[in-house]
């Protein structure tokens, strides 16, 4: 049998543009077999990226078959499920099906084991041949499909003691709660901006790491999970309100401070136009993690220049170490977030 | 006389859509006269952000005339320079006009007074009378026109001691020099990408914070700057490399550094796809700066947790404090930041 050697990078998997890392890359060959430093997984579930998927039922409905049929095209022409429009794409989970001689992961896997990549679909060199289930308020597909990783890309074992699909969920989104742990360490006042599945996982998170040394406080434009948060203990107050509308934002946030900005703004809603809401209620010399791939990076820079605040802007890095087990731990230490999570993935 | 009273963010001045700050507007009302807290400025110089000025040279090629009308189209549209491609404006030199009785600004002015504002022109009012003259190579238009500014926009008395071109050439891009000083400090090792203006001046304030304590690199696409760069001791060593080629630029840095990463990357490039050779060689747990506003933020994102690196991304924030005395100080202290700028500028 020959040889097959493949790029540490993945460089072999990009059609075009030529020199481009798989990411960046427009299209990636996901039709040929595995190369020697591959491990190939047969893919069960894709997790959308929440901006990627919103974004799609935004503009087709909340039709199964026609999200699931966009989702189809796109991996189809790309060779990976990269959103166009939001840029994003989301995470898999699988059983792995082969492993290349020269494959050396960062965690010890056998055949048949059930895993999830860490690394974003944007840059998975995938197949889909079958659909079998659009879950339209998990942003999640069952599919049957092939994906090929190489050992640069962060992956993880599926643990037994989650239901899969929560785990997934939340392991979807973990780069969030690992990088609100050491952003918010030693501050007082906290802000989570949005209180979706990212911002339950950030909210406990601060709260785990601040204990009662500060305050966390929530907003969104429903209260359902502000409300679940609240009772458990996790966020310290809430308010509703549009992220969308800075100057509401900025009042809401007031009247729950006492009229202080925070310390650290942990910016997790799923939509656009949300960067000056994150912005205004910090602090001189705070901080604001942006982990919206709706995030405009100019909107950012210049919105923060033109209202004069010297504040420290970081986008949301989807990768930090040890963030698996530190967003696991956050489901399984806290009830209300394993529930809420449960409840949107079908499995509570 | 009666009472116009202005909003603190500018509110007053947004026309679309309802409720957005001005920046994030899509037409701001430039035809208004004053209101009380605003100063007025009589504009003579325009300072096009380079990401923008770029893309329209890109587009219609080096051609005075027609980048003139580009400009006066946008702002007659939009009441503003926002370039809709780019989402990034610049800045503005001029003379202080008139000062609202409930304008109190950053610093004293009077009338008369040579300014520049520090705000980015994307949420400033402007109007353009006539074009007088486009420097294609300063990323500058000579103009008659008339701009508005409301208490919390940053500005600046222009000093006597510089070229007023020299000096608003600087200050444009103030914001990355002195949040480079912070983020290099106690480092040692330091990657400059981009040797243009920003490049230059962020890589003489990593020299004024290093000293001889830590290495000072710098990456280009030529050599003219970088040569220069090196002659003055500002950088250590450099390397001319396509930066839109994360490969090539990880080669070049290894190549410097004896195969070590680098703590903090400076990208100061002002074309996009640049964010993986800016994350590529820094360092587990280094520091990224995007000071480039053709940085795509899911890019950046997902590109560092694709090649699962833990860093941290930053977006250049165009605000710090102290930000124009210590650009200012680079062009004193540094001969060949000023010449290269006075070259650039044409004040050479």
């Amino acid at each position: 049998m020959s040889e097959r050697r493949g790029h540490d990078l993945g460089l072999h998997r990009v059609l075009e543009p030529e020199g481009a890392l798989p990411q960046a890359a427009q299209r990636l060959d996901a039709e040929s077999e595995a190369f020697d430093n591959e491990i190939v997984i047969d893919v069960q579930t894709l997790n959308i990226d929440s901006a990627s998927f919103h974004q799609i039922i935004g503009e087709l409905g909340r039709d199964e078959d026609k999200v699931a049929e966009r989702v189809c095209s796109i991996v189809a022409e790309r060779g990976k499920m990269q959103n166009p429009v939001t840029g994003s794409g989301g995470m898999l989970l699988g059983t792995v099906k082969a492993i290349g001689k020269d494959y050396k992961g960062p965690v010890e896997l056998k055949v048949g084991q059930r895993v999830a990549s860490l690394v974003s679909l944007t840059l998975t060199p995938l197949t889909i041949d079958r659909v079998i289930k659009v879950h339209l308020d998990a942003d999640q597909m069952d599919i049957e499909g092939t994906a090929y990783l190489w050992p640069s890309s962060p992956i993880v074992a599926m643990p037994d003691d989650l239901p899969e699909r929560v785990a997934l969920s939340a392991l979807d989104v973990c780069g969030a709660p690992a990088q609100t742990a050491r952003l918010v360490a030693g501050q007082k006042r906290v802000l989570i901006l949005g209180a979706g599945k990212s911002g339950m996982l950030c909210a406990a998170s601060a709260r785990a790491t601040l204990g009662d040394q500060g305050k966390v406080y929530a907003l969104d434009l429903y209260d359902t999970n502000l409300k679940l948060l609240r009772e458990a203990g996790i966020v310290d107050d809430f308010r509703t309100a549009n992220a969308r509308v800075p100057t509401e934002v900025l009042q809401a946030v007031e009247s729950m401070t006492g009229g202080e900005l925070v310390d650290v703004v942990i910016n997790t809603c799923n939509v656009s136009g949300t960067e000056m809401s994150a912005i205004l209620p910090a602090r001189d010399r705070g901080v604001v993690y942006f982990f919206n791939m709706a995030t405009d990076f100019s909107r950012a820079a210049l919105g923060s220049e033109g209202v004069g605040k010297d504040v420290d802007l970081l986008i949301g890095n989807g990768y930090a170490h040890g963030h698996a087990e530190l967003t696991l731990k956050m489901v399984r230490e806290f009830d209300v977030v394993r529930s809420r999570l449960e409840s949107l993935t079908g499995e509570g």
